[in-house]
């Protein structure tokens, strides 16, 4: 998208110092856990107006602050406070904090402010429920879609030894650093809110820096979460005013997240901390983002319909301010007219241009009168390369005031919808000059080809509509066009009513394109959280894995305790950090120590894997961690969460099937599929000897041989996962079944959690039958 | 790592005039299908030599090759070529390439080229079977882990509407361009390989560019590839030579991945193409990777012995010319002496330099003379910023000669390894300065804080090993270091002697890493596979959303035919590629054509999801594909695969569960768990209102409801995946199921395929009681 630094500002206004007398107040930043205001320095603060009115609204001033202190505070008070937090509790915090925005007493106060920058009620639904909605689904998708702990294991264990005695994991830990994230001017609270969700639920600060012209409103969302006394220490602070040289102070633990112009981005992919110093950056730019009506979509088509609605939609809705809005209507040579017929005939009878505070108002000014400035340029740039005003003007229009009079504003940024036609649908101006306003080109394809390379002369954008009922036309443009595209919706009778909308990046996919839109990724649910954390790989054997993971690894024996089952990772920054060094003489007593209990560990492992290799031969209910001392015998059942260990585990006896249990098995349960019911033709099938077991029976029986009846710790079994049958059993073969605790989930407002157990089940020859995990929820005590 | 460029030779050497008249060939290059020299032009090719003898073995120039047409041939003929195979086809490609490298008269001529390169039997063994062994693992990788299909779903389905009528899918398709491949020197053919492979799995055509002293083992292993004869047509092409200005030819569409200096690499980053022309850049550069040994890992421990054997292993093997050679060890301060010592004594033992075909030889020369001296370079400013030989010296070494004579060789390019001590551990040299050769630096740590600060100075690293057997230690230690690391390494008793090693990247794994190390990331399995192509977010109704990803979504209704399933992005790019435009007319065609098929998509789809809302009132066997007129109500387990279509379904008849099935189920299989077989105490389970069916009763009865006994096109279950019970079912209670295809996945080599299907059990109140995928073999006929 693009953005106009306040520099730019050409007409004269007053100074800060007379605004100031006037009783214009200036903003402030919260760093550093305080509220602060720019000292009276060489930079004048900037003023900001009322989008509809002119009147002044705040000055807008960073000289004096800290910034370096800030970006420390982060990476150590913020880190700290944050890194004793498991993902679950952080995404409990961010659902208390979307509850808080969500009431009415905050919510109407933002919306007042909110009107302040041209935004429409429905606007600021966008932009201020919108913003709370991403909170709300970052802490639904955190605590069901993430570990209740500190680090993400990412994919499948890999061995990497013939004995299994060395293998590797991936695994996600967040940066050690700061989120500085750079604004844009049309979302001031969803725009936030968007990036500061993804990094809190990973464990990281953010510095958040909103764009001048709407600053006041971030402010006044800021103001709320901070007198919410919700967040822990340093994990938010807000910059209102220039952050130069911002860059200098980052390196390879921070990360940037910026949305705006392409120059800018390209200013910050240059800086040296970020060409070759490791600096993270991702951004969200410029984008021409395409609709595409289908060749069957004709007029009359609910197709067509929904397509023109979209269109206006897009023009409108925040007066097009949106790095989303549609930029360039795609459709068939022949249906050009009808398209801009029906687009300036919806606008005629939908469309109220006014200041938002009015009655009936239904498309706001834009954000400041430079704005409005630059979208008169990019018009007249289209317009010289090659377009014609096919509706609107860009004349200065008659609005609704305040007092519901109708007239013209010139102090205000209105600016009515224009719709531009180009006839040749190659023209450069078209595909690279972005209007960041209520505007949008019509072009025409020849065909199916034409419209993808149209499409993608974007040079990557945010998003794409295809409208199209016919499945080889969606087919055929979708796959087109994919690779340009960061999202791509396909609009048609089905989900016309039910779609969320060309314009409206959800919390669940990404939002960003490659190319031209910056090349960067936001949102997409826990795809964002990754984007604050580093995935490294871990190579080691199974004892250390499952320590530094949280995950149990066949051959891994009991765990010593829970402290090591990934909780390690709740604060890891912490040790580079000199101020919570432990001192030399720690360390010698850790050595010291540690050698005895190296000794223990080791031990233990070798103890429990040679007891997993050797329980082939055991019988009855055997558990590894007996040789701990601690627990005995004891079933693994038998032990709530506070005493369960990774690895503790019952090796069951052995218990023949025989044809009679098959048969017997089928009848019962109705599946009386051939492989177990028919000798002859179960033979002829490429994978059995003969009939077979029931894979059901075999899994129900081993759940028979590991249960352990009584009431206790476990509750429920509530589900299984990644089964696999591996080896067909016959008549006559025994079965057994070794359950190990494998992951241990505690919930953060039960009083039970979830247990995944690795079940492994043998035959008689000591092959593997069968590979499982069984999900359980067990008590806490 | 480092690289010099041959314009720094400072030595004379023989013109390329001479060398060529005394029989020297000119390295030639694999463009558009065919092997090429370059032309008698301004730039003089680039000798090289063998590295022990310093005999020139080729010349290596580009001028005059048309590197526009090679990348427009890559993403025409290439693209179109790789579009035409799934991923389990490049899959089976890339297998029978490595076993065509494998085989010994392929591999030894390899052998006897690496050889002049200075590589020894085991580096060899690392470059070419290393890079093989890549070419093995993507095989059975794209195999396993990857549909057979065109393009990759990523993680699960977005419910986007109240009434499940549009949704979010994430899909990976792949890149529309070419993967340009700038290798180093030090591994021309793992090198090569490691980035040839998962752009080739993902239906990306490559252009290799090997660094200029060893491209004439590159383009030896490239004749190789090219006689089998097994690549389809533009797959993979070479330049030999210089590539001056490539970036000027790749955009939005391609992707480059480096593999050198961190100079060069921030002159790629700073392009404006890779800044703001949406190339992406993968970089993998210098790093000064550490190795930490514990402080419990005391000498005489088995982690002391194997921190030692491996810091020998790193700066001898392949001479210390690896990315991710170990640079700085970082012992505690007590133990520095003892390490220095036994580095040495090792070495000592074990090492012996001379020309690589010598017998007993075990470490050849660096791969050229001014590599040799710029490592001499290297060390001296090692020297001048604070470190002290403590082991060998950079005097001309005593080599074993080919013919077994010892003497000194300064034609060739021998050192010695160096070992350095620093008892400054934060001079900024030992940090910064890489000296790629055989050549490390002892630092000395205070506590573990401190071993961690250290080994993050390096400003991120590939890899860092962790010698410790304390599991605190390694907590601490792997923790503290992890964000800065693309990988980390434990080495302990339990792995020591399986261990893959410190300087080895797995396929697996990832290999790269923040910062200094360049910030990409390579391997680490189908990971790379996705930095060849591109995530977007599709948007859509069930049956479109379907049809684009293969994959079937409750409320699509049954797919018109297999070409829709996933199929649609055989070739997407060939859509923007105005070659392959259909016309106007057919544009026209379609649409008129597409009017009715619209009609009947549209009325299939919501026919289908009628009847699928609708089908808690039937009874008996309803199959939505009736609607589509084309298969009545066959039972979808009488369908092979070449009938079956996604939304194939079964909806099965209702059946009453009583106490006596409970109680009988219980003593059947043995689970006679409380919440089944004790009513007071099921009760008083927060999730149960009294006795209760099992779970696994239900699952088993299901497949009795849905599965059609007689033998036919369905094999065998071979698994389950995704189990979730989600209401409890008591005595009394209904339970139905409907099954739906889901996925389908024929197998390139065998006669059938696997065939998922979506389970859901309802109870009579049509609440859901259970939902899960049933994983079945099918015959293709």
């Amino acid at each position: 998208m693009s953005t106009i630094s306040p520099a730019s500002r050409t007409t004269p206004t007053p100074t800060a110092d007379a605004l100031t007398t006037a009783g214009v107040r200036i903003l402030q930043s919260y760093l550093e856990g305080e509220w602060q205001e720019p000292a009276k320095g060489s930079a004048e603060p900037v003023p900001t107006f009322d989008a509809s009115t002119g009147e002044p609204v705040a000055l807008v001033g960073s000289d004096g602050l800290d910034l370096a202190a800030a970006v420390d505070y982060a990476r150590t008070v913020g880190q700290a406070s944050l890194g004793h937090l498991t993902f679950h509790q952080r995404a409990l915090i961010l659902k208390a904090l979307a509850q808080h925005l969500n009431s009415d007493e905050v919510k109407s106060g933002l919306y007042e402010v909110s009107a302040r920058t041209g935004a429409t009620r429905r606007d600021s639904l966008v932009d201020v429920d919108g913003g709370i909605g991403v909170l709300f689904t970052y802490s639904s998708k955190g605590r069901r879609e993430l570990p209740n702990a500190f680090a993400i294991v990412d994919g499948a264990p890999e061995n990497l030894a013939r004995d299994g005695s060395f293998g590797g994991q991936h695994l996600y830990a967040r940066i050690p650093g700061v989120a500085f994230q750079v604004n844009a001017y049309n979302f001031p609270v969803w725009g936030m809110l968007e990036k500061f969700a993804p990094a809190f639920l990973a464990g990281v600060p953010s510095i958040v820096k909103p764009a001048t012209p709407t600053a006041f409103l971030t402010e006044a969302a800021v103001r709320a979460i901070v007198d919410s006394g919700l967040l822990p220490e340093g994990s938010l602070q807000l910059v209102s005013g220039s952050v130069h040289g911002f860059l200098d102070l980052l390196d390879v633990r921070d990360v940037v997240g910026f949305t705006g112009s392409a120059s800018t981005a390209a200013i910050f992919s240059g800086h040296a901390n970020v060409l070759s110093g490791g600096v993270g950056l991702t951004c969200e730019t410029d984008s021409l983002n395409a609709a595409i009506l289908g060749p069957d979509a004709v007029a009359g088509t609910p197709e067509f319909d929904a397509f023109v609605a979209s269109v206006v939609t897009e023009m409108t809705a925040k007066a097009g301010q949106k790095c989303t809005s549609i930029r360039r209507v795609i459709v068939p040579v022949s249906v050009m007219d009808a398209v801009i017929d029906a687009v300036g005939a919806r606008i005629d009878a939908r469309v109220t241009l006014g200041d938002p505070r009015a009655e009936g108002v239904t498309m706001g000014p834009l954000a400041s009168t430079e704005q409005k400035a630059e979208v008169r340029r990019s018009v007249e740039a289209l317009l010289a390369g090659g377009g014609r005003i096919a509706y609107g003007s860009l004349d200065e229009p008659r609005v609704t005031r305040a007092d519901g009079t109708v007239s013209a504003a010139p102090s205000g940024a209105f600016l009515s919808p224009v719709l531009l036609r180009f006839d040749d649908a190659d023209a450069d101006a078209v595909h690279e000059v972005e209007a960041f306003g209520p505007v949008a080109s019509v072009v025409g394809y020849r065909d199916l080809a034409d419209a993808v390379r149209l499409a993608n002369r974007g040079g990557g954008s945010l998003v794409a509509t295809v409208a199209s009922a016919d499945a080889s036309t969606v087919a055929t443009l979708v796959t087109g066009i994919a690779p340009f595209h960061g999202r791509v919706l396909v609009l048609d009778r089905d989900d016309a009513r039910s779609s969320t909308g060309h314009g409206s990046p959800v919390p669940h996919l990404v939002h960003g394109g490659p190319g031209r839109a910056g090349g960067g990724e936001e949102l997409g649910g826990i795809r964002a959280v990754k984007h604050y954390m580093r995935r490294t790989a871990l190579q080691g054997s199974p004892a250390v894995l499952t320590a530094l993971t949280g995950q149990w690894r066949a051959g891994a024996g009991v765990q010593a305790d829970l402290s090591g089952a990934g909780a390690s990772w709740s604060s890891p920054s912490t040790a580079s950090s000199p101020s919570t060094a432990s001192s030399l003489s720690t360390a010698s007593t850790a050595s010291t120590a540690s050698t005895a209990s190296t000794a223990s560990t080791a031990s233990t492992a070798s103890t429990a894997s040679t007891a997993s290799t050797a329980s082939t031969a055991s019988t009855g209910s055997v558990d590894p961690a007996g040789a701990t001392g601690a627990s005995g015998a004891e079933h693994p059942f038998r032990k709530p969460l506070s005493r369960l260990r990774l690895g503790d585990a019952i090796d069951s006896e052995a218990r023949e099937i025989s044809l009679d249990d098959i048969g017997h098995f089928a009848e019962f349960t109705g599946d009386t599929f051939y492989a177990h019911t028919d000798e002859e033709a179960a033979a002829a099938n490429p994978f059995f000897p003969g009939r077979v077991a029931h894979g059901y029976l075999l899994i129900s029986w081993a759940a028979g041989l590991f249960v352990d009846p009584a009431p206790g710790p476990v509750l429920a079994n509530y589900g299984l996962e990644n089964l696999r049958f591996l080896t067909p059993v016959s008549p006559g073969d025994a079965i057994r079944v070794t359950l190990t605790a494998k992951e241990i989930t505690p919930r953060e407002k039960e009083d039970y959690g979830e247990v995944r157990w690795d079940a492994v089940l043998h035959n008689q020859r000591d092959e593997v039958v069968a590979t499982y995990d069984v999900l359980t929820l067990v008590s806490k005590e």
